[in-house]
This record gives structure tokens, C-alpha cells and sequence, in this order.
């Protein structure tokens, strides 16, 4: 996500082993703001948190359930509690990701690394399904992410595929682009086909323009990455999209990730995703 | 559904051939009262509506993203709104329905085909997945169904599966039960699992009493079914389940269906459910 953090990788994210070793480095106020999670907690979901006031809850929740492909909802906290129940134990939303991005009125006004004194009792926080989940199994499966082998990050597009509106939330899906040789590119489609809950199958494959995608070499956020001769790209909605959404709305105050600083949670993500809720023994 | 409402079957149901001509069907006062949906408009979806209060909606969103395979919501209404507008055009949830129940405080109280008279402006309405889609797509397979061999309801059984909570929504799995031929189970469990959002994949195969059921001579709702020597009993997420959850809640007032008169919708159940939002054309 190069337009809006430079820091897409860190050193060594393996050697954090697990969701819950993940959370508690990052709670630590002695560890360097803004890391990373890519490839942080090998087999454990990641998912992209937002906080809302609580009046716009039952709309958020909507606009994600009537926009599953890019909006898979994974989790969803109780009001005025910062954890999120399904997806970790111990987890505390207020410290336990790398950075913050505090939005009033829709617009940046603060990256931060804890949130405990913006809390409120009239929060509610979701978390929506992350790519991460299945470019883990794509590669399990010997195919090549290409922004992995040029060590970008993966470009995210703005499409002009309308979604559904719920309350002030509307807008247009945001995709995320990986080229293929057309037989990796079936075979990607049909292993991500197990992942209905983050991001499922692609939306679209071949010529960006029919989806509104005028340059690729331009991304929303993310890196440009090389298409090859004969190879085929591949779309699928993206989890930003309920960020872009959220902006519209304009909410009095929302908070999310810093882009790169997922929330690194404790449900084993080589599952399928529907395995959820399950926690990790 | 025997216990709950004798007739399960009608006559030629085929012979409603869309979601659309079903909801007009019912909509209209001459229609015999609480016709069966089963095997009506092949080929739409059919879901579960459950409307709630305002004060409820988003306990009730938050507990069915928790508990994705027996409660997988595919529709959410605006508030105060009698429609879903990602389920049908010309679609109202206050005479489109062939028959429904209204609770109070957790007790049934009145069975109608209008509740028009009752609908406030602070009711929600959601539609919760059912598996008609599914078992359309398994028999097209080839796939015997006892229930419908036996020309009985498909049997429920309330489990020990525990629920993941959210506000007063709380209780155990209910699931359906359906015997096939061990290569017949391997294929049904292949199959459902393209419908994540009609309950997916089996929760459990074999023996009952694994998951708490004692006799399944004894279902819940519906009528026991014949398993024959070297079946296998599977068990699938129901969507009563959150019926029985808002039994536990004691809501002041909720509007469910009629058993078997389920909202039959505009959107194809032949496509992967994660088709959704898409209206046939």
C-alpha cells in the first residue's frame, strides 16, 4: 500500500508465530509503531477492523451483508466492548493492532498506535474478511503471486460495480488484481471458491475497462504489478471497499487499520473460512 | 413440519413458476390461507423472515454472522421498510407471505396471511437462508432424499451444539437430518458446500448422539425418515435455529413465518448462493 505507507514488509514476520504472540506485540507500547502484519502469524486469519458509533451499526452490518463478496463480515463486537468474541481470546481492540487511522466526518485526522482514550461505551467494532486468507492457500498450491515475487504490495483498484446501499453506506467495489497463466488462473478461481467469507470467487477476470479500470498502472493503493504475455488478470473485491463506503457516510467518528496493520486473530485461516466462529485450541 | 402444520405438500406447486407469481399468489385475499411453499417457483430461493424490533436488529444481525451455518443471513430490510430490496422487486413482507406467526414475549400468539395491520416503523426485517436451495441441487444431482421418497418433512432435531450468544439471542443448534449411501454423503457434503449461504456443509455425519440427539424417531419439527442398513445419518445447520434463539430472547414482538410458508424471493437458488445480491433479470 505504497501511496499511503511506504513500509509494506518488516524482517523476520514469521518469527511471530501466532495470532495471540501477534496482539500481545503490538499492545506492547515499547514495540515500533506501524508494523506490518504481511506474513506475520502464518495460518491464522487476519481481517480488517472498523469502529462506528453504534447508531450506525445495524447499517454497517447490513451494507456488508447485502455486499458479501467485498464486505465479508467475519466478526462483529458487542456494544462498548473493544473485542471481538469469535475471533480471539484476550483480544483487546483498543492496543492489539500496529496503527490506527482515526476518521471524523470522513476525513484522516490521526495515525495512532492505541485507541484506549477515544474508546467509547457506544462503539461497535466489526471485521471484515482479508485476501490474506487466500493467497496463503493459493501459494500452498505452488501458484505465483506476483506482488509477492516483486515484494509490492498487491494493487487495489476502483471499479464502477455499484453496490447496495444501507443507510449512508453506497458506493462503488473495490478490487484487488492478480495476473495468472490462464491455468493458474482456473485454479485459482476454483481453490478461492473455498473462501466465501473472505472475498470468495473473483468478480471479474480479463479486460479491466469492463469493470470501469481505465490504467493499471495507476492503483487506488498498492503497487502496479507486471501482466505478463497470455496472462490473464484476476479481480477480486477487496476489503477496503467498507473503508471507501464508510468515507461517504461520513460518520461523527469511525476508526480502522492503518493499511498493512491487520488484526491478527486466532481462527485458523487454512480453513475454510465458514469454519467460523472457531478458534484455534 | 407435522407437529407444527399437517399439510406440508400442495397441490402442482410447480405450477407457480416464480418467485414473483408466488408472492402474488400469496398477496392476494382469495388465496387459500397458509399454502405450502415446498416445490413452489423451482429454481428462486426461498428463505426464513424473522422481523423484529428495531431495539433487536442489530443483536439479531451480529448473532446470525456469528453463528453463520444454521443462521446465514441472505437479507436484510431497511427499518421501518416491509421489503428486502436484495431479495425481489415488488416484494412486501406484510401480505407476501402464505402464512405467519406472531410471538409476544416469546409465545405464539396468532397465525395470519396479513400482518399488515401490525407493521410499525420501527420494524427490521431479516431473511435467513434455507436449504430448498440446497436440496434442489442435490437431487438434480441424482441424489435420493428420503423425506421427499417418504413425501414427509424433512426432520429437525434440536442439538447440544452450543450457540455463540449475542445480546438475549442464545441456545443450541437446531439442524436437519438426511440419510444417504456413504458415496451419496460424500457427494452431498461436495455439493452443499458451494451453498455457504443455505447452511453449507453438514455440522455433523454418523452418530446422533455425538451432537446430543437421543432418538431420531423424535424430531423437533418435521417427521422421522427411514435410514437404511449401512446409511449414514447428515446433519445440516436449520435455519429454525434462530427461531428457537429468539424463543430465548422473549422479544416483545416478532413476526415469523408459518411453518412451510417460507418467502419465496427473485433470486436463483441454482447459482452458488454467493451469487447474491442478484436478481434474476
Amino acid at each position: 500500500m505504497s501511496q499511503m505507507n511506504p513500509l509494506c514488509m518488516h524482517e523476520d514476520p514469521a518469527s511471530v508465530a501466532t495470532g495471540a504472540a501477534a496482539r500481545r506485540l503490538f499492545r506492547d507500547p515499547a514495540s515500533p509503531a506501524f508494523l506490518q502484519t504481511t506474513g506475520m502469524a502464518p495460518g491464522f486469519m487476519q481481517a480488517s477492523p472498523i469502529i462506528l458509533p453504534a447508531e450506525l451499526a445495524l447499517d454497517f452490518a447490513t451494507f456488508c451483508q447485502r455486499n458479501p463478496k467485498p464486505c465479508p463480515l467475519v466478526g462483529t463486537g458487542n456494544r462498548g466492548e473493544p473485542t471481538i468474541p469469535t475471533l480471539g481470546h484476550d483480544l483487546d481492540l483498543r492496543t492489539d493492532l500496529g496503527g490506527y487511522r482515526i476518521w471524523r466526518h470522513g476525513e484522516l485526522v490521526d495515525e495512532v498506535t492505541d485507541i484506549s482514550d477515544l474508546w467509547r461505551d457506544d462503539f461497535v467494532a466489526f471485521a471484515v474478511g482479508c485476501s490474506y486468507s487466500f493467497e496463503a492457500a493459493l501459494m500452498a498450491d505452488g501458484i505465483e503471486l506476483r506482488h509477492i515475487t516483486q515484494d509490492v504490495c498487491v494493487p487495489m483498484y476502483m471499479t464502477d460495480i455499484p453496490l447496495h446501499p444501507a443507510g449512508p453506506f453506497r458506493g462503488h467495489m473495490c478490487v484487488t488484481m492478480r495476473p495468472f497463466a490462464p491455468a493458474d488462473a482456473i485454479r485459482a478461481i476454483e481453490i478461492t471458491s473455498r473462501f466465501p467469507l473472505t472475498h470468495g470467487t473473483p468478480v471479474h477476470i480479463g479486460d479491466p475497462a469492463q469493470i470501469g479500470i481505465d490504467d493499471l498502472a495507476t492503483p487506488l493503493v498498492g503497487d502496479p504489478v507486471e501482466v505478463r504475455n497470455a496472462e490473464i488478470c484476476v479481480f477480486w473485491g477487496c476489503g477496503i471497499t467498507p473503508q471507501y463506503a464508510m468515507l461517504q457516510a461520513r460518520p461523527e467518528i469511525a476508526i480502522t487499520h492503518k493499511p498493512g496493520c491487520l488484526l491478527v486473530t486466532d481462527v485458523p485461516s487454512r480453513a475454510d473460512a465458514l469454519a467460523l466462529p472457531g478458534l484455534a485450541a
